[in-house]
């Protein structure tokens, strides 16, 4: 398809697909002659990724770019590329000063036989959260820890149970999406299953 | 104890406790002549929860008088404290345009059920959130919405199972703590457990 087709078909203007191109967020079409190209269903996916990414993610063209760099790198396993992704997304929690828990989230880790690479923010962001609940002599319990660790695994499975994983730019969009378009999901069910717990109580 | 100690017990100061008390956050002390009160634990509870309240989960006064009215109304169940708290905190997404996604979210809670008020903003953020998803051809299918209810009645059993059911306002602060503060690490769990997911299969 010709630029203008790739316009209609995406949903953004040419100005901004010729930016994306000069960006590298979008690889070059096929030469055609001097001055035009043909674009094809990738750059339409593509283009659906970046869409993602700033319109619902909010990430900075230059995040983008590390994530379709990863996407690209066709050496990099799916997870890495995946991970690459949620490391640019908006962080869960601010940093916070929980040194004194990182042994704690590491165990927590183990238990359930994941792995996390030394530069993830993740650790940090539990150990943070973690910190927090302390000081307030709110201190999880370490089975609770467990209980949530389990339902983040079985929401992980049903996450990614209909993604495509042969299309690394349709597992990233799905991956990408999903984490934050049904994170409120999740909040929005676990508060409502707390007020029904406490309602089969009362009754 | 007398206020000084109040204040030296809660970690705030005296202006702030007698703003508390002129705006009915606090309940008055026990008269001791004309311009003493001695107060006592139920004092520092409240305070604790007053802190929690607009400290960690950066509600306003009005709000927190709200919750604070549900807690002394002795005739309201627990149930519905924790849920005029709940419906005070910060909302987990902003309400969208998913009038066509209530019915489905209906049945969802009826499947688990669960019961809601006819004013809780919950059934609103759940349907917004997937429209916002249908819109971006990421329609999530029904039986990934039902995990995600079977795991947060997982957590909220979990999250409650420590509370201290006969202490209204103790209960009414360990839900807002931790439901705001066990949030992202629920989320950051997620996060790992797609990762690990992923490399399980790459591996």
């Amino acid at each position: 398809m010709w630029m203008s087709e790739l316009a209609a078909t995406s949903g953004l203007p040419v100005p901004t697909i010729k930016y994306y191109l000069r960006e590298r967020l979008l690889p070059p079409g096929e030469a055609v002659g001097a001055t035009r190209a043909r674009y094809d269903q990738t750059h339409v996916r593509r283009l659906r990724l970046v869409r993602a990414l700033t319109e619902v993610a909010g990430l900075r063209l230059e995040d983008v770019r590390r994530v379709v760099e990863a996407i690209e790198d066709t050496g990099r396993p799916l997870h890495d590329v995946l991970g690459s992704a949620h490391t640019r997304l908006p962080s869960t929690v601010a940093p916070g000063h929980g040194e004194e828990q990182r042994d704690r989230v590491d165990a927590l880790l183990d238990r359930h036989g994941w792995v996390l690479d030394d530069d993830s923010p993740h650790r940090d962001s539990l150990a943070g959260a973690l910190a927090a609940l302390a000081a307030l002599g709110r201190d999880p319990v370490e089975g609770l820890l467990d209980v949530y660790a389990d339902s983040a695994e079985a929401i992980a499975r049903v996450d990614l149970a209909t993604m495509d994983w042969s299309d690394r730019e349709n597992a990233t969009e799905h991956v990408v999406i999903g984490t934050l378009l049904l994170e409120p999901v999740l909040l929005t069910l676990r508060r409502i299953a707390q007020e029904n717990v406490s309602r089969r109580r009362d009754d």
